[in-house]
């Protein structure tokens, strides 16, 4: 049996036989993976429309290869003797998430239950010399930590404040003081992709699955960057460097960014911008300061996104995620003012809050996995 | 044979067995009308992956039903009798493409080979009662010469400068001064869909095939709007309301815009401000007028697209496009200054200058039937 898109979206790509075994593992576990319960096998096969005896095969393939675990059923009250259920194994693979931002390194692991198992974060300027090597302990750290959990670390993805070119190439990160830094596709024999950090944060709430398919994920650090997620994919954009916002103009007489140009909302609403406008120096007491400059600019700017995107659901991130409440209303005032068509936007706090792209990072690797899980089983 | 998406992208939805012959009937259909020249069976099928004597009973059907024409080879000078080559028949299905505007109504109409047929323009303000009566006229003129041409009307879309919600309603158009006007969904017997006028103008340039896969089409008229292409599809919003990038702030302290905010892009480069700031009552005096003003908006404003979506080509429509030698370097300066990448922007005038929009609109009645065959053999 075939499982693909139907008419009339045409593709030119035959499936090949040699991979149809793979689809059906694919298909399998992500149908265990999306279900909120455990599952039965005759169930996996409904959903799937794939035979019993098949959905049994491949169930028994997955267990062997610890991506499922069957547990024992809930009690129930009905007739009939309840059939055993199936989950994500959560002493299978694991992700290993990482980022490295302006003034602190992160490392987390991730089961593929998406349980948080470690995470280590360390404070410190990482404009210095010698922070990627620091951080590449702190990997080895948690991956350490993982194994002696019994968890495989599958592979690590790691976030960066800049964008990110193929082959692991930070193009740039401006608030690092990044340019062309080639940090590679490898870590300690495990695979690694390097990613925007935004995009990561982003990805992390597909994971928990409480949005809509579209939605605008927007950080808030040093600098201020966006994922953008449509019909529940990132949208990347041709070189991979979309959700650039934190240089959308607020006031063409503004003050000098250090992109060159006048008034972005990176002067208004950026870390910097805030802790001075605010006359603190911790990011802790800007939850007491008047954030209303910050917050009439990031809502000039979030309805050029929904004027341009036509998305209804953003997420605050980053330093943003704590202050929702307090930056809600101005936003509010100028989404209200400024979007055409006058829809209600959502606006919400990140599920993770500052762990938000380590997080996403854990959760890259772990989807990896579900999409290929043949891949995984040829490995282990 | 089963034509679909591979591995790992995993859908849920089975081909059905019953939709087989619609998918091949689609996948041949569209490997000609994507083939510069005339094709034979053989290389259908090589292409497709169908066998010859499918290729052979479905091109049969297709010709039965006015959609290819079997063409003469061109001399060869090889040996062998070279093949008859296949071709989207002239004679068949035809788009009726319809475009409302503030100060034009306009029909053409399209055949499957993308020769245009007719094309019938009425200038005069279409703000006034009655203009929607006299689009039907004009509409019905249009199809009365295709079918006096013998050819068959395939339904009709109509281009309209506003924000269109299901069912044929254009929720709110400023510059006609509409608001929940309902057109439904059928002319005169025929289906009709109505669409956003620079979604359409966007489509109209995929036909023409010169462009990469994701490009934003801005179409300048009264209003602003932009059509976002990613990936080779319309990229149309949650609620199908995206690209209204007229609104984009280019000055907080500038001129009073119609929406309420001040100094949106529409206050520097819509029709109305340009004809202002160049001292001239018609659109073709423009093209001696110094536009530095509209272009630098432009150019700001592109400038946060760019940022944002990380695409690399954009189409002048509209009143813009036979500007776009005026207008090039004050938008170039401004992207120069503003785009974090520094990598250029392809900038070039729409394909159909002003009517690309009626053009699409054909364009898509046409790819209806390219997507569904079965469903014209049907009718037919």
């Amino acid at each position: 049996m075939c499982h693909c898109q139907g008419v009339p979206s045409v593709s030119q790509a035959p499936i090949r036989q040699n991979s149809v075994r793979a689809h059906n593992l694919a298909l399998v576990l992500q149908t265990v993976a999306n279900s909120a319960d455990p599952i039965s096998r005759a169930s996996v096969a409904g959903a799937t429309g794939l035979t019993r005896s098949t959905v049994s095969a491949l169930v028994d393939d997955l267990i062997a290869g610890s991506l499922l675990t069957e547990v024992d059923p809930a009690p129930r009250t009905g007739a009939g003797r309840p059939a055993a259920g199936l989950r994500p194994a959560p002493d299978g693979p694991a992700g290993l998430g990482l980022e490295i931002n302006v003034d602190y390194r992160a490392a987390c692991v991730v089961d593929l239950t998406g349980t948080l198992r470690h995470r280590l974060v360390e404070a410190g300027d990482q404009r210095q010399a010698g922070a990627l090597s620091a951080l590449t302990r702190l990997a080895a750290l948690a991956r350490h930590r993982a194994e002696a959990d019994g968890l495989t670390v599958a592979g690590a993805a790691l976030a960066v404040p800049g964008l990110v070119a193929a082959g692991g190439v930070v193009r740039v990160a401006p608030n690092l003081g990044w340019q062309d830094i080639t940090i590679g596709t490898e870590l300690d024999g495990l695979p690694l992709t390097v990613d925007n950090e935004a995009n990561l944060a982003a990805l992390s709430e597909l994971g928990v699955g409480e949005l809509p398919p579209s939605f605008i994920y927007v950080s808030g650090e040093v600098g201020i960057g966006a994922g953008i997620v449509l019909d529940g994919s990132l949208y990347r954009g041709v070189r991979g460097w979309s959700g650039e916002i934190g240089h959308i103009p607020i006031d063409a007489s503004g003050p000098l960014c250090r992109c060159g140009a006048r008034g972005c909302l990176e002067q208004y609403a950026g870390q910097e911008a805030m802790l001075r406008a605010a006359g603190v120096t911790s990011v802790a007491e800007l939850a007491g300061a008047d954030l209303t400059i910050a917050g009439t600019a990031l809502g000039t700017a979030l309805s050029t996104v929904v004027n341009l995107l036509d998305v209804d659901t953003i997420v605050l991130g980053g330093i943003y995620a704590p202050l929702v409440a307090r930056l809600r209303d101005a936003i509010d005032a100028e989404i209200g003012r400024r979007v055409l068509t006058g829809s209600p936007i959502r606006l919400r706090a990140a599920t993770f809050g500052p762990d938000a792209a380590m997080r996403g990072a854990a959760g890259a690797v772990l989807q990896g996995v579900l999409n290929d899980p043949a891949g995984w089983l040829a490995r282990s």
